[in-house]
């Protein structure tokens, strides 16, 4: 009866918003109307591809599957308002470990106002998978990957490379800035960088079929690369373009939008400009130290 | 580059209908504003646990894993409107395989006018696992588990028992039979039954916080429920109450709704009269042909 004792104290541990009107326990939840448009994201993470039982804490585990939707909330440019969650747990896990994930979860949903109101609950005898589902409310028309313009600036928020050494499983994602950004400025694409700089850089120019051109030296790089450069061989810059799991935002805007942003101190997370959109083939370029560009290999974290 | 193929894939076998304003293929789906209350539920599927490789086929697999989803927002009295999938699929599954399980899905949306949206795709090295999460739009009070009241008879869809013979992995979710209810006749409370008649049916004596009186002779028993009796030792009765996994519609009504429905020909599938629904404490009673009701046993398939 592990899932029905699991409901139960889920249930001792939420309370439904005002825009909830029935939260966990029935067969669904009922959400009252919005006259908002709404965003709608789901993810999966499984032990062993997106966390490792030996370097996360369950509070981390359960707090990422939650944060990777949230990120891409953000990247919509979206407020997040409503999960669900789902878990399949080792059979051997403690329900104080089950109860570990679940809070971890919880504890970021009240940072950001979102009402867990369902979830499914398994055991197994194989790996722990926690799944997650999002959705937001849009007060706009919404930050597409595809929406790049020809001489847009390429902006990325905080510092990119080495998630590894503790960031891709304790991250905040970005909602805030999302927010901040949403309400006073034009934003022509958006996404998060969750699989590489690389790679979701070349889906915005796939998608808005544009090249993009970034400078080497612009790239933001993170402590946790030049630290782990160190040990691997490779260079921060590298890190910083191919590691993935930054769940930062990556935008592009017109100029003028992109010289506001950069001076507006008032925004909780800083951005930096790293590169331009332009005409042509839809690729990825790379400028390394000012020389002309060449084409920049797209390539991610293989799990 | 598996999951990118796939989601490629996915987009191309997928169209956007009025009310989504963005499908697959971003970080997340936009919908449109609607002014209905909506309903949200999830469900994770596991190998091994809710489906086996060796009894289903990959299209089945899929089916069941948004069927399961489709049957909670029947018992809601809504009506389905938009889904995500999650995918986690063991490495050395053949991709047309993993096409065959989104293909089972997506076949199953269609036939009820629900668009998938969005999803998750990954491998791993373990077993496969399928996520589905359903949004519904809900256009009266919905139908609650702990809506029952003194004097309610209880009423089931269908046939119960033995799905383990081939219904649990290829039934059809009472989404017709629900909207054809919510649209004519008052229902108190509803759920469906996924884990047994007994369990579920004990549900809703515990959150109505009344009793419940079925009677033996009256449950509507499956031919696989007489088929699987005669190789388990087990009564068919038995395998009605206990086996689970029919996704009937399970309600209760006031006794004159309960006489215009069992009257009703236009309802796509009957509706059989089992119990009532009695003041005192929560629990299920069973009266064995016409005797004195006696404490009927609580408990369902385990996995």
């Amino acid at each position: 009866m592990f899932e029905f004792d699991f409901i139960e104290w889920l249930r001792s541990q939420t309370s439904a918003p005002p825009d909830v009107e029935l939260g966990i326990g029935d067969d669904a939840a009922i959400l009252r109307p919005t006259t908002s448009r709404q965003v709608l994201t789901t993810d999966l993470l499984m032990e062993g591809i997106h966390f490792e039982l030996s370097s996360a804490t369950f509070e981390q585990i359960g707090r990422k599957s939650l944060a990777v939707s949230l990120s891409d909330i953000a990247a919509m440019g979206a407020i997040p308002t409503v999960a669900v969650l789902n878990f399949a747990f080792p059979r051997q896990l403690a329900f104080a470990d089950a109860q570990a994930v679940f809070r971890g979860a919880l504890q970021l949903a009240k940072e950001h106002n979102v009402a867990l109101v369902g979830g499914d609950t398994n055991r197994w005898n194989e790996k722990l998978v926690v799944g997650s589902t999002v959705l937001g409310r849009l007060d706009h028309a919404g930050w597409r990957i595809s929406g790049a313009q020809p001489g847009d600036v390429v902006l990325v928020s905080g510092e990119l490379g080495g998630s590894l050494l503790g960031k891709h499983s304790d991250f905040t994602p970005r909602c805030q800035l999302a927010a901040e950004l949403a309400h006073r400025y034009p934003i022509h694409a958006a996404t998060d960088i969750s699989d590489s700089l690389s790679l979701d850089l070349n889906e915005i120019a796939l998608q808005s079929n544009l090249g993009i051109t970034i400078q080497s030296g612009s790239i933001p790089i993170a402590a946790a690369a030049k630290l782990q450069a160190a040990h691997t061989g490779r260079t921060p810059l590298e890190h910083a373009l191919y590691d993935g799991e930054d769940f930062e935002l990556l935008l592009t805007v017109a100029p003028e939008t992109a010289r506001a942003i950069l001076q507006d101190s008032a925004l909780s997370v800083p951005l930096t400009e790293i590169g331009r959109v332009h005409a042509g083939p839809a690729e990825l370029l790379i400028s390394r130290d000012g020389k002309a560009s060449e084409s920049l290999p797209i390539k991610g974290y293989e799990h």
